[in-house]
């Protein structure tokens, strides 16, 4: 029985502010992209969020992030490959250090935002954040975009990644994520969401603007929860990936 | 030869912002209080100070805060015991992994301002930092303020604990720090502080106002760096202190 | 026909954070306290804030706070009365400035979460709060919680004052707001809100636990958008008061 | 007898941290940018910095900014030129406040760091600084860059423009600032400094690197007072603009 993962950003919340559906989630995705502090995240939503996600039998991880609350990690802070290497050691410890407190285990780091975006076609990004998850944990997995320089990076700092491909979204010919500013960079359609990630999985293979079929390892499909159009999207999609035979497993557990 | 270890509050700064003389003091202590982003530091600042102390063979430590840069940790921030713990744990985790990514080891923990003062009589409090420490490093240890409650709370949590003595302040006559609004509180004459450090390294306990002396263990004492005349007090007391024949050494040194 | 302004919090978000719903509490209110960017709100928000206000015809004022995105000003930050002086007097004047910018103008000024609870019954620090706003602009109104600290304090200032109850909070027998650790201090009942709401305008007085009415001036009733309930209450509670025979109107309209 | 002005940043700490002398500027300066919070500046500092430029005769203007704590407002934060305007307003009306608050007034607005940087060259930021300072207060002065793109948007925008040079910068042969990564950008010698800027106040003109004189109106020149050398650089530029016959005097007095 072939196996997937499902991933979802949680934790999304610091103080009195929250966004997205953590107690949806934790039923629906078998991996937990937990935010740090940087831009979302503060030490009681992060410890809350990996008891909870112990209890759920969800894997966690450390979703790093530029420093910027106000623009929730989406806008790119001016800083130099050793200043982010630094602030990805940085939360990645923390999360660590938290999840232990709740019982928990931090077993991989994903980029987040505008970070994420820059590490997809930026080498010397791609290169300090993985250097960073080296210097602090080698034995940990890094979750990476499929196809784009993130992956290269992992493999050149001798980490474990694990690929992702997203659920509701068009890529390029090259097999980049389609700007948000394309119109049909974001797919609505719940059952055309369904149809995509079915054939990606099926084929091993992104699925291009065009029609055309990128080979990749795919270790994992991120879904959303941040609208309840999204956590239906999210629970149709697990439905139908199960009933097409998989089985939905984290890419890495913690060891008992 | 008796050994006694020298402490001092290193990389406070953040951004574009300093205080302190980082450099003058790695020639002069044995063990480095660093700033873990709350009070004062940043992924950088506190990269460089790991990366410094291991250079010059000192020691170093998380210094925990409450969240608050714009105070510098010296205001009490409303926040419950559980609260408390989280904030510490996430600041000793992001500390750990940056020693780390320097090429040195967190091997202690200190509370750092309001903080510290805090959990030198409120046992709650007191309770909440070592519990946090417990959880994510038992092998750590709390340096405490001689006679307080976080002795109490550090035994009680089952920490190895050294205990400090202040260089340039006055004791209640119960031991505690005399507060700041006493005119008499801190002591700006160096020679009497090299006098008073003597007297209590000498006779193993902390000299209270009105002469009473207070029987307690002394592992390390602490001096400051933010201004001139601070670093030429602490200089003369090190020189003083081994002088009369004590070596200066970290209490908690990193296993080779 | 006797008049009665409704007021709620506006412009509750920063960068890419929310909470209420401005959107329904603007065609329910006559009064609108804006966030000025300490416990929420951003120059993007207050000028979208003030601009919408203006468009609706609902009066808006700076809802000033202690410096506390975390924790939504719902904490009480160490700070001297002088230091809240000069951090209302900041607050104002930014949201002075972008409400003219917005082509609306403040005229009224209130106090939001632990500063308004400090200065419920701490005679400096509503002094603090009253002094500031005369000394940007004395012809300013102050909303005020009726029977109050605040309401001494504006009086002492030379300020014009609006008297404010609240729709759903319980009141002791000193005519306090009930501290939200009594079971019974938010009252959930639309339809008790409404009859209490209607007693307290028709005998001009405060109903406190125990059933004494205690006379105050009623110049404004607080309501709340901040949850779908919130939102039904404040709906049926205009209702309510414009059947009874009020009309609904701002305590402070800008000339025009 | 001709006049210039000199101009220089003040206020520059915030909570606990400082930056610059403040009590050695004011006694240099006729006219102080003061920082309104987002880069350096806090309420009490803003406060006490107004209320000392009053007592020594300096005209005050609000210094504004990319909000920017850590990098002090030097790092180009994304953000669209509405939202700088709205941040450029926000900032202007806090400054207008609190120099209220303390018996002065602001008579101009200069752009600061990144902001100022990109303000120099780019149109629509340029316009975005000016919209906003007449939306506020189109009374209002602004100190732009001679030569630069400041200049156009302030004279679009109708706004009252002060022409400042940079004692001890160099200048491209389009009369942009040498960027600080050139090793002639910064002129660290005290008599270059003189001479050049008495060159450039006799011909009216910026010295460009080449040696080209670019004509431009010159009201003020600014200096800096961030280290002990740069104090007493601008000590002596003083000195020397007194001797060579101009009277220091602010460009923007507020009136009596």
């Amino acid at each position: 029985m072939p196996v997937i993962d499902l991933n979802a950003d949680l934790g999304e919340g610091f103080g009195a502010w929250r966004m997205g559906d953590d107690a949806a989630l934790l039923h629906i995705v078998s991996s937990a992209n937990v935010a740090c502090g940087f831009h979302a995240g503060d030490p009681d939503i992060m410890a809350q969020c990996f008891a909870r996600a112990k209890q759920a039998g969800v894997s966690v991880g450390a979703h790093v992030s530029f420093p910027d609350l106000a623009g929730f990690g989406r806008r790119s802070i001016p800083m130099s490959p050793q200043e982010i290497e630094r602030a990805v050691a940085y939360q990645l410890g923390a999360a660590q250090a938290l999840a232990h407190y709740a019982g928990h285990k931090i077993t991989f780091v994903k980029a987040h935002g505008a970070l994420a975006n820059l590490a997809e076609s930026d080498a010397q990004i791609a290169d300090a954040v993985a250097r960073a998850i080296v210097a602090v944990d080698p034995s940990l997995t890094q979750l990476v975009i499929a196809l784009s320089e993130q992956t290269c990076a992992a493999e050149r700092a001798g980490l474990s990644a694990a690929h992702e491909i997203f659920a509701d979204r068009a890529y390029t010919q090259e097999g980049l994520l389609a700007p948000r500013s394309q119109k049909e960079a974001v797919i609505q359609d719940v059952e055309l969401v369904v149809e995509r990630v079915l054939k990606m999985l099926t084929t091993g293979a992104v699925l291009a603007q065009g029609g055309a079929l990128l080979l990749t390892p795919i270790d994992s499909i991120c879904v959303h929860g941040d609208t309840p159009h999204a956590v239906e999207m999210a629970t149709r999609l697990r439905a139908a990936i199960e009933s097409a035979g998989w089985d939905i497993r984290a890419f890495a557990p913690p060891a008992d």
